[in-house]
């Protein structure tokens, strides 16, 4: 049977989600305690990739076993096998066509900023540290701008091989509470970076280093220069993954 | 001259703030801070101590120096030295008669909590994991009954060897937004285990163990077995100091 997990992780100790050679990853973590309940070397499939030091609210991660272990009861057995840093929310059993990658429809991911003259140690993980307050309004102004359909080439990192890079975003909802700035971007899928890279966008929009005609050309060109700088990964978390 | 700083600590790797012999204390960094900036040994005083595990968004120290650095920058010389996990959020100069633990009138606190199954790996260090939502308005009325100038030993951890146990709560707020619940406790003072034993005395009576009558019993008595167990540290915050 096919098991959907929904996992929960602090990125901080995490060299990303994926699995790569004497790196602690949350894939091999998370493969590694469901080799250690069930006994089988199981390919467990993500909704996607989350780099070093990304956090995850609600991952997705499907996996097949022959284990007779109730569904929903996974989620209990693997977290008494699971560290600290990522814990099973929640399992249920999905059909055999049901893939977390493939079938996800809507992706949320949340950034979070805060504007201090100094480091917050209480912040630490979460969030990243901004000098000034960015103009709101004119960041809601170029949000407007990046919602929508379009080729969001200038927002993918440098050295990805992804070849189309048409993507829908739904929404970009920045909000400011006393000294956290919050962004929230949802869309159908996301390029390589492109939240943290949005988020630069936005900011520097908000610093008037970058004007919004620039942002508007740079989705017409895909010139990666036009737009800002790839925010950091510590204020980054996939906080919801759609299907429906 | 007087110098006193705010300061904010993630208080999960230290033992505490008061020094101990081979212990990471945040009074020890501090004061060690001090001295490769100054080449002062000085005897800094916080308003109260903060026990393991225990955070502070602004817990205020003062410190006596013959340097000629600007008060206001003793912030940010200090923090290029700090670690990561306690940083200086302002410096000033203050009067010789002022002191950071006698002259303190009123402290808060900010105990949180979460419901949920399993433990949130992005709660881990900040919020304590409870099984099941509590009666907020029978918590609520408890609150009201705690609140005031009341013989607090009966909230005293055993072993503390303070004599006058008479305090006063101004206020306990209780507020819950989805799965957390966060109680607020202001007080011209607090006994050891104080806050923490509070708010597991709110969560028993929330979850019906204890009875209000119990409550009012235990601080007309002092029967410490009355009340509630003590919270783990790591949901306590010192939120606020104030001196007027």
């Amino acid at each position: 049977m096919r098991i959907l997990l929904t996992i929960c992780y602090d990125g901080t100790d995490f060299c990303g989600y994926q699995k790569q050679p004497n790196k602690r990853t949350v894939e091999e973590v998370l493969n590694n305690a469901i080799y250690s309940l069930t006994g089988e070397k199981v390919k467990s499939v993500a909704s996607g990739r989350t780099d070093s030091g990304v956090h995850a609210i609600a991952q997705k991660v499907h996996f097949d076993t022959n284990s007779t272990i109730p569904p929903q009861n996974f989620a209990f057995a693997l977290n008494s096998i699971l560290p600290a840093d990522v814990k099973v929310v929640s399992s249920k059993k999905v059909g055999d066509d049901f893939n977390a990658r493939y079938s996800a429809k809507k992706k949320t991911y949340k950034y979070s900023c805060y504007v201090a003259d100094f480091e917050n140690p209480l912040y630490n993980r979460y969030k990243t540290l901004i000098n000034k307050t960015p103009d709101i309004n004119l960041m809601k102004k170029c949000a407007n701008i990046i919602t929508g359909v379009h080729d969001f080439k200038c927002f993918l990192a440098s050295g990805s091989s992804v070849k189309n890079t048409v993507r829908q975003i739904y929404s970009i909802k920045i909000t400011k509470k006393s000294n956290v700035i919050d962004f929230e971007v949802c869309g159908n899928g996301f390029l390589y970076n492109m939240v943290r890279i949005i988020v630069g966008t936005l900011i520097s929009v908000g610093y008037n280093k970058i004007t919004l005609d620039s942002v508007k050309d740079a989705l017409n060109n895909g010139n990666r220069l036009l737009v800002g700088k790839t925010m950091p990964s510590k204020g980054l978390v996939l906080k919801s993954v759609s299907y429906k």
